[in-house]
């Protein structure tokens, strides 16, 4: 157990931008959220999963839709605690404790916000080791956890119930409801027991979040190479260096989706990489041949400062690095990948792993 | 306080088709539910409204969306009953009766299923006086009754439950759930007091189909013209003789919009007429001019029969009439018309009464 200040956050808000692939919302609105919480109410418990009791009742609560949306659309701020409500009503017990349901962009700062608001201890670790785009891709749902109940509210105080038969199907009902409350919501999700947290969540997300953000920051500050200090974290490589040439980007079904195009630079000069993503990014294709897909970690970085890059933030004329990072082995097993896989997300192509893409080819 | 029964069911069943104005649902389906459930459980008590107790808790049961997707899609019984025990946990308090949230089709006969199956009354009143395709064009929605808590179930097994800030809210965040369910879900909505229902309902509508019903059939075995026994009846106008010549139909949105052509005969000859609907008939141009529109009922029957024809039972050659019966008059004062009038389906006219149309021009 440990407690979570300001400039905690601060360093937690970078770590979860690279953690979010390029999705997860940015994590500047639900940094401001959760400082503005912390300053308001004190510093937020962390609890390290092993610490939650084994019949707790933890809920997550995250953002739902497309970030596009949400950065325009703010919170009124006590949505997620009308989920939370919803959810102990339909439940009929007290939540103990908050957890991130996905470790990128705004869902690893909003728990932080909701728990500093209602004095509740969030733990250390979330449904994913990074950001996915829909509700079923979670570790959660791999080890047989139902997301239902499951509680939405938008800012104008609409609330919504679900309960449903499979996770699939909440992605399908609540992504429309989604869609009609404005393109994003607030949500509470997969009602679980302090043992099942420990059982099925990926531990001590929020810690290595706050990690990367600390070893960027210091970095810059010292004059090293940032993104080499990351992927040495990490066990990540540097799949490209190049500039962004062009973007296209839509929301459409309550996703960003799009991709982009780079044209190398230094070591990658006259190659070219695409990225395409839904939310997150989901695959890195460099002069035609794949370098990294989902569920490995495809992140930007820019070049002079190290700071990752959105999906939304990504702009022509950028200098970046397109980094790949292996994700948590629960994504590749079979179930793993049956959810999360290139092919879920329509790429005919089989799933291997990032060390082996990039260690031929780099 | 009467009983109604198998016959009662049929007769009605045919009037709730008429009041139904192409709309509401084929009351096949709701009627062989309703006449299942009549027999296995005994026949269905059905209350005046003055005999509800002020604080008795009413709750309407309904089919939500496209009429032409309920008859590829049948409920498969325990919908309802989910719908009310969501309500009753919302609520915190036992349902003391159901109603018909409108006296159309199918939406006429289920309440009378789920009353049978469950051993409620029935309220002999509905919130339209005819049907209409959204949940905001109730006489309850004119009176300020919320049809939020509202409940929602498929015959998956789906179960959604919305609270939301206003009845318009309702209307798009369930119509979005009901297209995602695959055309159609089971509702229970507008949870009303014994005292609101006196208030807000539209009186004696099931007893009315009855009639309408019954009048048909005996004009029909007593060799009478059962179309001039109808509007004799429901003081209601003939605004076309003709022949079906096409009929252009789609499922979109959650709703079966389209237009029917009819070319006239008899007293018609050398005029033609065109009906657009979207599940309900909403206006009926007769060579050029509009000769009834929504609010008022404008209703299809078969010359021969007398029997009354939905817009999915609408096919080239049919030789109909075309009916115009003036409506409940909740729905002709400025929130009415608001609500339901041609300018809400995108109509550019000004509402004029049936009876100021028909009376000008037969």
């Amino acid at each position: 157990m440990r407690k979570l200040d300001e400039s905690a956050v601060e360093d937690l808000a970078v770590g979860a931008t690279v953690l979010g692939t390029g999705g997860g919302g940015d994590p500047y609105l639900g940094k401001l959220m959760a400082i503005g919480a912390i300053r308001s109410k004190g510093p937020v418990t962390l609890l390290d999963p092993l610490e939650v009791p084994d019949d707790a009742l933890v809920v997550p609560v995250a953002m739902m839709g497309a970030p596009t949306v949400l950065v325009e659309k703010i919170p009124r701020g006590d949505e997620a605690l009308r989920c939370l409500r919803m959810m102990e009503a339909k439940v009929g017990r007290k939540v103990f404790a908050t957890i991130s349901a996905e470790a990128g962009g705004v869902n690893s700062t909003i728990p932080l916000a909701v728990a500093a608001e209602l004095g509740l201890p969030v733990v250390d670790a979330d449904g994913m080791g990074r950001a996915f785009p829909e509700i079923q891709m979670t570790s959660f749902h791999l080890h047989g956890i139902s997301a239902s109940p499951f509680a939405m509210g938008d800012e104008k105080g609409n609330s919504v119930l679900l309960e449903v038969i499979s996770n699939k199907w909440i992605e399908w009902i609540s992504r429309a409801v989604t869609v009609v409350m404005g393109g994003s919501a607030i949500i509470a999700l997969y009602p679980m027991t302090g043992r099942q947290v420990k059982e099925a969540s990926v531990h001590n997300t929020l810690s290595l979040a706050e990690k990367i953000g600390r070893t960027l920051r210091r970095a810059k500050a010292e004059n090293r190479d940032p993104v080499e200090q990351l992927l040495q974290l990490v066990h990540g490589f540097k799949l490209f260096k190049g500039k962004v040439v062009d973007v296209s980007r839509r929301t459409t079904g309550g996703f960003a989706r799009g991709e982009a195009l780079l044209e190398g630079i230094d070591e990658f000069k006259s190659s070219s990489l695409k990225i395409q993503f839904q939310n997150e990014n989901l695959i890195a294709i460099r002069d035609g041949r794949v370098v990294a897909s989902v569920p490995d970690l495809i992140t930007v970085l820019e070049c002079e400062t190290g700071s990752p890059v959105t999906t939304e933030g990504l702009k022509y004329g950028y200098r970046v690095y397109v980094t790949g990072i292996p994700c948590n082995p629960v994504w590749r097993t079979a179930k793993g990948l049956e959810t999360v896989g290139p092919k879920y997300f329509g790429y005919e192509v089989d799933y291997r792993p990032v060390e082996e893409l990039a260690g031929r080819s780099t």
